[in-house]
């Protein structure tokens, strides 16, 4: 059983060779950002400090100013590309607003970019900052907690296409993720509760103590609690890149156990029109169904789904769908056969064998999946 | 002094560890393309081969039937993307473009992407590959003797900015280099010889043995000898796969000795106005430029400047601007200073010591530099 650790900030490496870099999680630090900067970046040899910190509207009101204060009195230029908030930004013609932007501040090879934002702002100036020049140096820095435990972390940078989620991307390293528990106060309710079904998917697909921690410090994780979540927050960074260093760019099939739940969550999402179910709250239900899916073939006990129940109907996540939904099942089974894990038309599912393990099942029977839903 | 082997196809391994790749070097052998595609390409687990083959309309007519009925006979699925011959389809409009063809063709992450053409065709084509579901396998067919020599090695591609060439792109090596030297006998002779200003600059950079083998063979390299040409392709692939597989992403500077004469040809061809100097056009008169200015600075003697005078006029490229060019010296030297080259603002060139070796030459004074001009 692991308890937090009394440092105020904690510290992950990813080990991935010539690409390694560190993940700094701490509280009340954004106004020292540059001096983490200082360390993870050696000053250019022109002398010449240039960075483009990439946001959205929102943040440029709430935490872009601390940002930009502590780059500013550590001698950076500047340059700040404020997009729109929401999905709408991760596609080609705001990527093309960046290179003009990159273009116009004369931004070359040296220059860095900081990522300030959610899961869309990191996905979109990081791959900005992979293709532009061929790839230039850059920083993440998450402010949800989804981004925080998931997106921020392993690399993936995408945009989407009008017919696809994320089809136009790279597998593109930061230098750094510079990850601060204040930008959480301001998050919205369902934003948190959102990263939080990512965070119980870590405990369940590969650390059982984690799990159980969990289990015993749910009023910590509802009151937002700096020293819990900064625990919390790089145990699961820890867990998803011990995953990440054994598989980078997907091709082994290791980083499909952090798929759990997401084959029916991708489905319930599509659905339902994005939006309406946000992504952790379809992942939330997408393990209860895959829970249920293992009980059916005879891999798991119920309890192991009852505790899921239990600890995210305790963090104020849904467990089903929603009785308004109306969703049809031959519906979500046509959407399961499109998805990416599904190979030569069989269904493939992420399912548990035990707390804190869970391995890729295929020749799963669409009677099993029909009975689950 | 090396010579020709005689075996018919050449191969040249470029080892990048797990990012290896070998380059094909062979003659009418383009209707044998998917026999050299199996040696490359694993048997996808589905079964099903899926391939897009991204040409010009140019090619479309010449050799684009040989490449697909090969690949047709070995039961791939085929999709044709057929673009715009010319530096406009290095655009994000037609990356666009290519992205939705591949979306209709449902193409998939273990889709192959087969870039048939000179240079702006593997580099569009190339970017396409390497975003495309983060990085899709994609081979290299260069047709013109300027792709075959360099912009196919390396794995650098791009596409151009309105205001930067070749300013969006990634490094992304292929899965294999088909080179077929067919495809040189329907190159105009403008493009043949352009490609040979960089065979020629392959010698002086790096191999004085294979700048003599030019010096005594420019009769067959004028007739375009099939069996010489497969000797000349493969030795400059060696070369600059031994550069490329020291400095892979251009971070230690080791890559740059492959600019020589760069530096002045890419400020004639800026402002000549690009087409009015074909590229190997401007690293002919690059070169001269180049080796008279290290004259100058003391560090070579005039005959070596004189023989690359002799075998580039014997291969009947300029040797020096055309008289109607008008271009003036501070223009020149303004552009120059654009250069990525450029550090700091000082002027730097790569410049020769001796027959077979170049080095990166810092703090040239303008007043050289005018000279020479």
């Amino acid at each position: 059983m692991s308890f937090p650790v009394s440092d105020s900030v904690l510290s992950v490496h990813v080990d991935l060779g010539s690409r390694s870099y560190d993940i700094s999680i701490g509280s009340n630090q954004l106004d020292q950002f540059a001096e983490t900067v200082a360390k993870w970046i050696p000053a250019p040899a022109s002398g010449i400090k240039k960075v483009a910190v990439v946001t959205d509207r929102n943040l440029a009101k709430t935490h872009l100013p601390a940002v930009v204060n502590s780059l500013k009195s550590a001698d950076w230029q500047i340059c700040e590309i404020v997009l729109e908030p929401g999905e709408g930004s991760k596609s080609m013609a705001v990527m093309q607003e960046i290179y003009d932007q990159l273009v116009d501040f004369k931004a070359d090879r040296g220059t860095l970019l900081v990522a300030l934002g959610g899961g869309v702002i990191g996905d979109a100036a990081g791959f900005a900052a992979a293709s532009y020049t061929r790839g230039i140096p850059f920083i993440q820095v998450p402010t949800t907690l989804l981004a925080q435990v998931d997106s921020s972390v392993g690399g993936k940078v995408a945009v989407n296409h009008p017919k696809a989620k994320n089809l136009i991307g790279a597998f593109y390293q930061p230098k750094g993720v510079f990850i601060d528990t204040a930008t959480l106060t301001t998050l919205p309710e369902r934003d948190y509760r959102s990263g939080l079904a990512e965070v119980v998917k870590y405990g369940m697909i590969l650390d059982a103590d984690f799990f159980e921690y969990l289990e015993q410090n749910i009023d910590a994780l509802n009151e937002r609690d700096p020293e819990v979540l900064r625990y919390v927050i790089s145990r699961s960074c820890r867990l998803k890149a011990d995953v990440v260093e054994e598989d980078e760019e997907e091709r082994t099939g290791l980083r499909a156990v952090l798929n759990y739940g997401h084959t029916f969550a991708h489905a319930f999402e599509a659905l339902c029109g994005y939006g309406v179910l946000m992504h952790g709250e379809a992942v939330s239900i997408g393990m209860i169904c895959a829970s249920r899916l293992a009980e059916r073939m005879g891999r798991v006990d119920a309890e192991l789904t009852q505790r899921q129940v239990d600890l995210l109907s305790a963090l104020k996540l849904p467990v089903e769908l929603p009785a308004d939904a109306g969703l049809n099942v031959d519906a979500i089974l046509d959407r399961m056969k499109l998805d990416k894990k599904v190979l030569a038309g069989k269904l493939r599912f992420v399912l548990p064998t035990r707390m804190g393990h869970c391995e890729m099942v295929t020749d799963v029977t669409e009677a099993d999946v029909r009975a689950v839903l």
